[in-house]
């Protein structure tokens, strides 16, 4: 991996790291929850996807490694606890859900390139690794919290990250030599599909739903 | 392993991964879910156990070796979107149920044996694999619903594996030669059971019943 | 490590395992629940968090070396099962909780000796462990059974133990000669946070509740 690749990887993981970790103090707001428990619910929903990512790959989980993540997720969650009446104001909460997009989107492309580069279950397994790495932690953390988890919303959310993984695999597959543009290009499109679905409501179509279009 | 085994132990492991895969379509069926969750459910519902299985063997998982199983379970939970109208006929259902009962016994006698194989805390740990592997992915998608796990149901569901897999240790202890006359005795031994207790309605007596036998 | 230490360790374990597997029974006491489930919610509160430890460290599961943790958590269960009318007096009760705040110290000093032992992200990161491996067990049991995890209690229970490992973890650093008399001392340290917590009735103050003290 080139050194211009992996600044761009570590930008990006600390962007994702603080926005997953700050999604948890929202997904909390409804909750009697104190300032640990909180911390504790960043931490999994930040570093709780690539954690499993790290364990079916057989390597070293990635914050033992690099203890900077488990850093920022702490010190997004207290921000996200002092500033907390911030975070519930409407403009605030929509740029949040853009940031969180990125972080997906970033992570998710991150973990294909990770289990890519490991030749683990080519070419359709590093699908699943960039899926899990994205909403991994955030299904622990709804699971934790008895939510619903985000696999029965109705909004758009796994469904972009699994195209644009697909799509990045399609090219380390027939074009490896593009992989960096790709990279770059998957996560515009998984930014874009995630943001599109926010901004005009976009849901899943009624056909695609279970017992609707069956025989 | 012999090579005669081996192609039992694949037709068996793709007849029930399929039959997982559409435990999910159906555990699904009362929720408002999509195509494309539905297929992230029946994943981890047929592969979730293994996955977990491997973990703790520290083995490779084993759908990264092999991705024949993620488009089985793939294909199958398409095949339930589809023809939804059919699964919920009372004779398929009860069809069905007899298919499960088959995958769970294969599962659980395949994975007893592969952690005999290497060792894993002989002679009981072998039994926790069976078990792991045949209902962990069960629990995994009921938990993601927010259904009460099959812990909790009056039905016998993980004691007949259970008693089948410690049979099969004990003969595994005993008379390591008679190991694949095990494996199928075994296997039907649990698909007895299982089949017996949806049959005749069996569940677990009251005496066996937390606070009813009690001193 | 010398000799004492182990035969230190492995007391500690023996009756932290019971303490949890008891700690299933008494958590399974208002639900339908019979003796096999109960053997099973037991083994995963007791071994549970310790498994979720060792494979984050890449070291085998701690039960498949040493199987006499898997039968005292039976033994537990079954003796729970049986002497279930004792444990709901209020006295047995409350000296339960002693017991349980005795066992989630020791796993907890001992998780972070394994980990530091390793190398595993220090100094921080054996902290994580320790917490992981006393509460994670029993966060997946309250999981299972659909209730409130203990993240949303408001008695103190998390953060002694972290305090306690995260002071171990200061020893380890500055003063490694003094590990053992840490070890005990930090052990000491969480059962009394614990304890006075239980007594006293002490939970989490107003301001660090979520939107309680925020800008």
């Amino acid at each position: 991996m080139s050194s211009g690749q992996e600044i761009f990887s570590e930008v990006v993981t600390v962007l994702g790291t603080a926005a997953f970790a700050l999604s948890a103090v929202l997904a909390a707001s409804k909750r009697r929850v104190d300032i640990f428990s909180l911390i504790i619910l960043g931490l999994i929903t930040s570093i709780g996807g690539g954690t499993m990512r790290d364990l079916m790959l057989d390597v070293p989980v990635f914050w033992s490694q690099d203890l900077s993540y488990v850093w920022i997720s702490i010190s997004a969650s207290l921000f996200g606890f002092v500033f907390f009446g911030l975070l519930k104001k409407r403009w605030i909460n929509e740029f949040y859900l853009h940031i969180d997009a990125f972080a997906i989107a970033l992570f998710a492309i991150q973990a294909t390139n990770k289990a890519w580069e490991l030749g683990f279950g080519l070419p359709v397994a590093p699908i699943f690794m960039g899926l899990i790495t994205a909403v991994g932690g955030g299904i622990v953390r709804d699971m934790l919290m008895q939510r619903p988890t985000l696999l029965f919303e109705s909004e758009l959310y796994a469904i972009p990250i699994a195209l644009g993984c697909a799509m990045h695999c399609v090219v380390l597959s027939l074009a490896p030599q593009w992989s960096v543009l790709s990279s770059t290009l998957c996560i515009l499109l998984i930014i874009a599909g995630r943001s599109l679905s926010i901004y005009f409501n976009i849901g899943v179509p009624n056909w695609a739903l279970l017992g609707k279009s069956s025989l």
